[in-house]
């Protein structure tokens, strides 16, 4: 049996007998609110699971160094291991909520540019937003390793934009992981998925992410099982 | 009567018969915790005063652009008048207050680099932490404006560093605001005094800032003579 490394709020961490090799497995599990609301959903961690790794491997084809190995099975993926960045990285191209409820601002207005944003990933604290100088002084990254970690996140968002526009969906915004290799070598690593993003169907502006659980507008299994149609439709 | 154009929380701004100079009247008014904690000390309007047009006068001389005419009387400033940017820039020297609060971060450490921090001034949202791509997309400032504001923060900060430490204070934090002339010239503007500094005894840490009001843990007015009188001595 794999010695389980970290049990998170939606996957567990596994390691491998390579040493730079990680498993990471899905679970059905939802949260919001940084944990205050939790429920199950059979068959989330398989649709997570499915969706991320049809995009990494869309982004490593662009291009872009992520964690990706391969997918092993339904739940899980072989990745390469890393020290993640604890840095929450966000893009919003439309503005939603926390951006809109923190500053008293409509949701839905398209920017003018992306915005990037940080958080310090820290549940105890609930993720609070941090600027470059915060992160350096609190050394959660260097500053030559936040330049990269916005050019390629603006990189990413210029990548999913087009992805998800060819479904029908925009990219309202969307939060990424970072973590380095024991060579220093910066990946893109965690989930790209629903729980990860928010799309709007272009037509319609319904919500095909996990703002239906987080505001119980719609059911999560369908509307991920939507998401995961138009991608292997396209 | 000179028509009162805006009352805040520690001064009134009035009109001119000079369609771009402004009266700037300080009270005798102490609010912490976004006006939440309020309360009066007679002659802290004075002693603000005083303290920051001493300031504010030694920067002017040092080329920093600043909203300073002149002094009128002991309570009252006349000022180049500006369309202030709804921004509160901070520098940090030292951890302390929000920032500590913020991220479970100890009191008193010193950075290596100052933090440049910038909230949206604005009371009903609780002056919330923002980044420049935000401020940008509130339209609060351009990018260039935002350039300008931190580099002649950072500037003003060294001069400030170096004025308290004669006084053996140290310090640890600041807010500050500018603002816009009709020309567009940007402008330091507001105040600088024990309001909105944070200046810690170089060799005892003892507090010389409204933290003494803020915790309780001494006399505002005392406190801030004491800031003046190590001024006046120097
Ligand atoms: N390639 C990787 N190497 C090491 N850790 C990773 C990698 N990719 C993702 N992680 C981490 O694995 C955990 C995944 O579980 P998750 O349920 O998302 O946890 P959390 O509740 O902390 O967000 C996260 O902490 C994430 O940062
Ligand atoms: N030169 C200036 N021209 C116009 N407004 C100014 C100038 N300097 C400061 N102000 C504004 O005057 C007000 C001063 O009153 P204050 O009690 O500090 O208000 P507040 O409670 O809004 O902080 C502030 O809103 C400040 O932004
Ligand atoms: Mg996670
Ligand atoms: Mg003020």
């Amino acid at each position: 049996m794999a010695e389980l490394l970290y049990e998170g709020k939606a996957k567990q961490v596994y390691k491998t007998d390579k040493e730079d090799e990680y498993i990471i497995h899905y679970k059905d599990d939802a949260t919001a609110g940084n944990g205050v609301k939790h429920d199950q959903f059979e068959g989330k961690g398989v649709l997570n699971n499915t969706i991320s790794s049809i995009i990494f491997d869309m982004l490593e084809e662009a291009g872009i160094k992520t964690h990706m190995i391969e997918k092993i099975n339904d739940r899980d993926i072989k990745v390469k291991k890393v020290e993640i960045f604890p840095l929450e990285v966000i893009i919003r191209n439309m503005t939603a909520g926390s951006f809109c409820k923190r500053l008293g601002f409509p949701e839905g207005v398209v920017l003018d540019e992306p915005i990037f944003e940080l958080c310090y990933k820290n549940d105890d604290y609930g993720d609070p937003l941090i600027n470059s100088d915060h992160a350096i002084a609190l050394k959660l990254a260097t500053r030559e390793e936040l330049a990269y970690i916005r050019d390629t996140t603006l990189k990413i968002n210029e990548l999913l934009k087009e992805f998800f526009l060819k479904l029908n969906l925009k990219l309202v915004d969307f939060k990424i992981e970072f973590g380095k290799t024991e060579n220093g070598e910066i990946l893109l690593a965690d989930e790209i998925s629903p729980d990860s993003c928010r799309l709007w169907d272009v037509d319609t502006n319904q919500k095909y992410d996990k703002d239906v659980f987080r505001q119980d507008i719609g059911d999560l299994i369908q509307t991920y099982k939507a998401v995961l149609a138009r991608m292997q439709n396209k």
